[in-house]
């Protein structure tokens, strides 16, 4: 059984920043582990010379740092990047067949940022094709059998698997928040546009988010803290009121999910929390189906150019999304992002008339389905995702095989600060 | 959720003796997970300035072998000790309340061969008092609710949370295959007196075996090969018949345990492995009555004077396993201690009328019960104890709630090397 490593990032970063762990020292035991996993879970898109070129990056932080009191935040550690994101240096695939060439680009936002703070970039992580829903080889490190989701595969899978600590991600739909359930991983959807998604290859602009998948949550938060825009450290609050969404959304769950749902919450009240049901977002059904709309308008939009050239070498999936968003006309694609702002609208009234923190919800309708054909299902990360609320997934058990469950907090609009301040306790409660 | 390493035994120790990791920083990195986890787990026994004086004995290591190329099998590797273990430097405890002075004696014969190996002492791991049933306060790493098992216990959570990959234990009825089933880790308890049992403290002389756990199996193969007599490699067999001793013995496992064995006995079916069922130990009931018996009996005699001077310092268990034994006359314990050769003999014929290289069984009855009053019952160990036979214990997978069952897979009298020649394939077949 691979596992994610339980060693606290910030206690790591605090060693590696005050020398007390040689940097060059633990990229070897890095790569070790590396060497003992990789194989047969296929996280990282190849790179020949992996740690030949980190410890060259290395060397170049530990010269420009000789000074340990002025190390920036994240020295020394490690990061993956789902191949999406340009890095200066590396190709970027998008998991496509698209010759590189025609996907190059200046290197992300979020990338120099990561590097700025001290970190190293471990390598490309493997995504679905352009982050849609054609799987990579990645498996699940829990059970080589089954998904490891996506389309952040290769981002959940490294971290689950103990490879790095943490990795990049993004997610239109459910791309962080559900490989992060199926991994036993943090897994982190900041507000629509609080982190910068520049110089990321867009799935759809209304709706893609940069994301954190890391393996502790005080860990997920220091990164946050790097990436997010104007970022400003909060108290935890003193007493909370969360928020359980009954209808039509919630009964997307499966037997299995909704049981261990009702678990986490009995542990919650246990702790002290005060948990409502409220009914919300009857028109469920019309608000995937617009999801879906914009996702498929804005794909074809993205890809016009490269979709006449190269259609032969695109996945039947994507190359379905594609053309079936190529058949939306611009006054449903206008409609349908609008109906964005709405639903975040609606969602927060209701959080305000009950005096609800937090949402709370299962981050995945059940745990991750065997085989290595689907990603599974995004259904329970779709509306976070539509209203640009921040999301936060936190590992809430194991099921009947081992496979993990997690539960999803959701904040207010741009409380990103709080949803972590507050979910260390809520954490603490589901263990 | 703490979990066992994945880096390979064999290649962090390559690794180490090549000087590609800088032994020093390996412990600084150690030290980190360790102080992560272990307030916690409570897997070892306190000691204040432990990594100051692993360093200490990491820096004489690297002294006496300043050259690659002689450097011993286990160089910087660092191994738990079971707290009945003497070892020079450390005090006593076995878990009891007796004044150190009074357990006090020369180091074990199998620590100073793991010291010459180059191996570094981690520390003292807990076990129950006197290696009995009365538990310590370690935890599950799997699930801080549940028993580590034992006697064990300290040993099996540090593998089973990563501390360390190697740790010496010891079994009289199931403390070695036990913990290592409840922990998810694998435990080998060798043939009787193949491993020295010098200077360990004794619980019954006829029945104590040394035993190692170990985060993999190459890995447990390589510190056996240092601890055990005339150890001599051989060659996996190319085609095997595992038995199955059905009646009594195998009815003793839980039916979620039962379940669980048959799905890694059709594993194993599908992998080409011959399994035939064959009634055996129909007495088992008198089998488990001499044995407890010769426990008792052994007991009482080794804690004699203790006891007269301590009788108050002794848990209430352990003390009623002792006035038990004050009553057992010589006569009794000698037709008692005949009998364990007399098993061994039947079971060895039955496999050879039977063609069976193998007895495999469930290592526990099911996975670790909850609560951390009990650790559990070593009812499936029992048998192949008091016989002598070796056994291995195998992870063969999670339960319902995430917790580890294992397979238990018992050889020929001395044949310890191909248990673990041939235990490679069936372990690989088990995942």
């Amino acid at each position: 059984m691979p596992v994610q490593s339980t060693t606290k990032i910030a206690a790591l970063l605090n060693a590696l920043r005050k020398d007390e762990i040689d940097l060059l020292d633990y990229l070897k035991q890095v790569q070790l582990h590396f060497e003992s996993i990789e194989p047969s879970l296929m996280a990282f898109v190849e790179e020949l010379d992996r740690f030949e070129r980190l410890t060259q990056d290395a060397k170049q932080l530990e010269e420009r740092y000789p000074n340990p009191d002025s190390r920036p935040p994240l020295y020394g550690l490690p990061i993956g990047i789902k191949d999406i994101f340009h890095v200066d240096g590396f190709e970027t695939h998008a998991g496509s067949q698209l010759p590189t060439e025609a996907l190059a680009g200046a290197e992300a936002d979020s990338v120099t940022k990561l590097k700025e703070a001290g970190a190293l970039i471990f390598g490309k992580t493997i995504t679905t094709e352009f982050a849609y829903f054609a799987p990579g080889p990645t498996r699940n490190p829990h059970n080589p059998e089954h998904t490891p989701g996506g389309s952040s595969s290769g981002s959940a899978a490294a971290v689950g698997a103990g490879l790095c600590t943490v990795a990049l991600g993004t997610q239109t739909i459910g791309s962080v928040n559900r490989p992060a359930a199926f991994c036993g991983v943090y897994g982190f959807k900041p507000s629509y546009n609080r982190i910068s998604k520049e110089s990321v290859i867009p799935l759809s602009i209304s709706l893609d988010h940069v994301g954190i998948l890391a393996s502790d949550l005080p860990g997920a938060a220091l990164v946050a803290g790097v990436l997010c825009k104007d970022w400003q450290e909060v108290e935890a609050s003193e007493s909370l009121t969360l928020g359980i969404p009954v209808g039509p959304y919630l009964e997307k769950a499966s037997g299995e999910g909704r049981q261990h749902f009702e678990d986490s919450v009995a542990k919650l009240d246990n702790a002290g929390y005060a948990t409502v049901e409220v009914e919300t977002m009857p028109n469920f059904d019309e608000i995937v189906e617009r999801h879906n709309l914009i996702v498929a308008a804005e794909a074809a939009h993205t890809h016009a150019e490269w979709f006449s050239k190269y259609e032969d070498k695109y996945h039947q999936r994507t190359a379905d999304l594609i053309r079936k968003g190529q058949q939306v006309d611009t006054g449903e694609l206008e409609a349908a992002t609008k109906s964005r702002l709405e639903l975040r609208r609606d969602l927060t009234e209701t959080m305000e008339q009950h005096g609800i923190d937090y949402w709370i919800t299962p981050s995945a309708p059940g745990p991750a389905p065997k085989g290595l054909d689907s990603t599974g299902d995004p259904i329970m990360n779709l509306p976070w995702t539509q209203s640009g609320l921040p999301s936060l997934t936190l590992p809430s058990g194991l099921n009947a095989e081992g496979l993990p469950l997690a539960l999803q907090v959701i904040g207010r609009w741009y409380a990103d600060e709080a949803v972590f301040a507050d979910s260390i306790q809520i954490n603490a409660a589901l263990k």
